[in-house]
């Protein structure tokens, strides 16, 4: 589906794709053309016949149809910037963690292509920040009015605090992991960990990658993105160097997490050996003395003797009790 | 609440809002503007109405509000610096350290606008450092007088003072978990060294961000710090280079106190098995030597001896020695 | 062998050694030579009396021979460049990995050289994308006309195309791997994740020489690859960012792996220390109770009793079933 | 205490402060003014009144007296230059290493300034390098005649060697801990490697810090050291690049030595458990046999039979025996 | 001892030092000197009053006769390059790897001034690459009249292929380390692998430093290198990347044997731990029952019964059976 904004004099018209070959034409107004899964038809048109834009560009457009997708990027093809951007599908993906593996994140898809007075969107699934967009543009025209770009750090902006509820589920799933690391180490407390281990090392991925595509659209390196607008861009790349200093605090502790669990798991070992050393110290040496008393000598003496089996208890009781006494003394219970 | 200092002629003045906007019109004398725990319509008046702020970095300077704040940053506006501070709440984090988890370290959040004739401080928080400077102009307003970039830099001073306690508290900590590492590590020991770990680790990264910072505020790559300054910038730069150093080591500690944790809690086992051997070793012949005569053949040779129980007894006591001494000699005990 | 392709006028001719000599005294058409194999006369004749390469390149090109060849490189001869590659013989490596110890991902050798009209490749082993290309030419002889470094770029986008199927067996390896650590560890699983890993380490070596190479290639370093080609090389690149950023990440799940793989065996040891810790804890007690009653003594109570016996056993039974609900109680069980 | 050492006319005056304030007046001569654990008042006299050094780099020299003193650095004041040296105190740390935790390794403060004809040198505790420096040159006075560039590369060189007989004594502490590691790991040893590897730490962070200094003061980075001077710091800075290569392997060893003493104690461990497990296997199937032939049933069969408790103890030889045969088979013994 | 070679007209003829002295005086042909073990007064001779080097470097090639040497670098004096390299002495190192805790690799000293008509070169202990160049020069003698920078190249690439056999035996050393931790890990495996990353880790640290220093030769950093030179450094540059890169694989691999020797340890471990709870599983509970019967109460059911043993040896193995069935059930066997 093609969606097109025309915004002209403090207008936002919506366009047909025939009105859209018109306005091409001319040079007025300021255009944002969003494909949303579209059609191989559509692509052809509007990148191909409409915007000429470049055979490896859409490639990388439709590579976003497979499941890995494409890294972020942006590449200057002079006339126009081309961008992939990758949002987060499943923000909550925290939330499930504590049931068996986790849910692993995945990153969506979206293209676009920046020119002085058209933005291109391309993405096969729906996205909240388009949305997003498509809504304030109806509120405030002058968003697009503004320029593409400006309209452009709108969608990348939004994109990007649609990572906070993720990274807040991230929060949470570990403090969660680490209450259960030191209350109730489990069999699959492991594979827990090291599934949030690698939903962090993805989120800390993603930003990282962003980050330094943001650090250059900020930096001035492009001459499509006005220096006026550069200070949103660097706001969106604040952000981004926020989200991978969490990213790295949180791969900080879940690492402790595995060392911890690790010295738990000992810990349990020791305690079972403390508790397995203590039986054989005091009923192997009872077992002892009930055999020697149960030998079948003749003249051992006390067998006769009326008190014997009680005396005989008593010196059990007698050994059991000054083993224990040694291991409290030497802090083995 | 809204104080301003006016510096004119060697004097300081404080001033009302609307005196602030009349001296704004002129061009004479300095200006610091602190906004201690601003109501909205201050922020509305001062950073928007008077000073004409932008308005990302007055959204910066309001997301202090949230408990994670803002990484430490200076944006270069061209008329003013924007820079945050992250001081620290709680210097004597280390202290608390020995009971359970520990306290973790929260920092807090100080933003600043800094032009040619004006220094805006505004935080949520009161801030002991700027308690500080404002003590310090009653007593000399030339700190004013010599320009807002001094002053500035005698409150960034004053906060990373601040941090020495913290990190006289870490080094503290430190001492004692080694203590407790070698002298008597607890089921709780992991934890507080992952604790404090943590808090080491927070620290360092808040030194690391503005240590860069002021590296770049040191450098002269801002105009407006004079390079009369920049020495004193430079200064500031030196207590954090030495701060992130002192974590860098603390953190090599930790991380050895981590490994010799573990090789302690393998040591005791290795002892619990040691004493678990011998006990076997011991006991199980013994055992096997009263069931060899409690066996109930008729013709077990000395059963009718008047000293056999005697020599079977001596018998036990010489395996049972002959055992121990078997394993002195191989270092077991 | 020897193959020679000649583009002239919008056609494909194939050359004769003795051909190819005069097409290079002449100033027109492009040319590709391809030594597949070659004979030592032919390396001479080719590379040394034909091209006249530097000798220092040509003996780059033969160690190729050995099994270690050489790595990716590319240097500037001022009027040819020299590119080593190294595609992958066996990209099916993950497939094998479930029997023994692996095999090694091993890769091959390809050289080229890279003149403004003419591109000698040079292999000792057949290549697919060397097919691939050659296919290429007789359906769309342009691909030659469009200069040598636009079927260069054929080529190496093809290699690194080939990638795809490794880096896929890959990831299946890993999650079989990942599925035996969790499901059913055992003598070998820790020989198969240190080979897998090796071969991670190798997939990702050969790919970041790669990756600069390209990245060299692609900036406009090289004045012999037209800016309009560069785009192309751009693409490669960005292809071998996504393989280094797959192999960093699989890396990551090895390293996990690892870890959880020592998890689980110390897993299994605890699960064996409880199992013999309860039944030491329930017959240890029980075998001093039998041996109680088994002494010689005379005047042990109840020997006499009917219901001794009986006694005696529901006693040991209330031992057994005690100890056991502690344990329970305890959660060691 | 302040000497000052006054080069005019191939000769060296010892001059009294009143001498040197009107020799700063004129324009001839070189200066070498140490202060060795100066007085406030000299402090005042010499750094701020005749000198008129910048304040803050008089604060870091008095920085000095204070344990931890401040890392190495260089800061150039324009017409001077102020470096800061760490000299270690007790170079025979190494050799303690045997008894208990070791000794700590603690630099001292050496602060200098250093100008086109004079060179300030400022510390608290006596250094052996200053010393060394002085009675230089009451050999060859041209030593400071050079410039007090050349005078102060002499005593920096000489700091740098006095670090020699520490690597050397770390170098043996790291052969001795090995010897222990491998022949007999004690309770102590741990301590004892972790205490080594933090000294090896501390002279690897000094070295850094003083290389980094160095390689800017070698390469012409500071207008005040001429050319011809450089190559003299070149080869301090070439000593440094030694000693934190060395600092590095000793580094690596001692990483080596932690998982070697752990491996060393699982050895242990392993041992200790195959002990446990074949008196358990030989002595446990013993037991049960005797307990056999000590049922009290009154048709076990030989119970009368006059070899019978030969023949009992010969089977058990044999089930004993031929447990050990099976052991030694599998190679657990 | 001194050689000198001097190439004039296309000849190499050798030189007596006087000739040497004479042969500097004029201005005509290429000059090779080499001080294989000089005397002092020899080193005093060419390096000082012939040559008049500078004291530093002289200093430096001293430096060589100690144990520890110099790390490889290049200095550039203005009229000359001095330069240190470190051949290896013991290529065979891995050899003898598997006896005890191996053979040290140990790097030679090779020192050399390179300037426009003149290669010095002095080591104190022979070299086969000085011996190889030696040998070449008479076979062709152009070598020198190419200028000393190509017979200076000549010489260290020798030594770099003389690294060749040593990373071979190293490479070997790892199969065999490998074959050792899976087949028949023991008590001094430990030892061999650290001794193995340690060699490995001097040969990369080696390597390392002098790549390096070719990257700055072949990059025309040095105006006494011609560019058509550089290429040939350039192709010992790639020798070391291959190096180095080989060096780092080999690292990888002996971090993982030593995480698969503490597995294997652990493996063992577990078995161990096996066998002995099978044993005590099925003997305890035994012994329990032999005990039950072995009682003295006289109203113990089935005691005067015919078949009370069998029936009670039968009740044993079903107990004995069923317990190894559970375990077989469990996959603890």
């Amino acid at each position: 589906m093609v969606t097109t904004y025309y915004f002209l004099k403090n207008e936002i018209k919506k366009l047909s794709i025939k009105e859209l070959a018109q306005v091409l034409q001319g040079k007025e107004g300021m255009l944002w053309v969003d494909l949303d899964a579209p059609l191989e038809a559509e692509e052809e048109t509007v990148l191909v016949s409409l915007f000429d834009f470049h055979p490896l560009a859409i490639e990388d457009c439709q590579s976003g149809a497979s499941e890995e997708g494409h890294l972020p990027k942006v590449e200057d093809f002079g006339d126009y910037l081309f961008v992939i951007f990758n949002p987060v599908e499943n923000p909550n993906v925290g939330e499930n963690q504590s049931s068996g593996r986790g849910v692993e994140i995945r990153t969506s898809h979206l293209s676009a292509f920046l020119s002085r007075r058209a933005l291109v969107t391309h993405h096969y699934k729906p996205l909240r920040s388009i949305q997003y967009a498509s809504q304030l543009l109806t509120k405030n025209p002058n968003a697009l009015g503004r320029g593409p770009d400006f309209l452009f750090h709108i969608i990348i902006d939004d994109v990007v605090d649609n990572y906070t509820p993720l990274l807040d589920s991230l929060d949470e799933a570990v403090d969660r992991m680490e209450e259960e690391v030191f209350r109730s180490p489990g069999q699959r407390t492991m594979v827990k960990i090291l599934s949030l281990k690698r939903n962090i090392q993805t989120i800390r991925r993603v930003a990282v990658y962003q980050r330094e595509m943001l650090n250059r659209l900020s930096r001035g390196e492009f001459g499509l993105i006005t220096s006026d607008e550069m200070i949103y861009y660097r706001n969106v790349y604040d952000h981004l160097v926020r989200m991978t200093d969490l990213a790295d605090s949180y791969r900080d502790i879940v690492a402790g997490l595995l060392d911890a669990y690790l010295s738990v798991t000992s810990n349990n070992l020791n305690r079972v050996m403390k508790v397995l050393t203590i039986i054989s110290t005091i009923f192997l040496p009872l077992s002892v003395i009930t055999g020697f008393f149960g030998m079948n000598f003749q003249h051992i003496p006390g067998l006769n003797w009326e008190f014997g089996p009680l005396f005989a208890t008593l010196f059990m009781i007698f050994v059991a009790v000054g083993m224990l006494w040694v291991f409290k003394r030497n802090k083995w219970l």
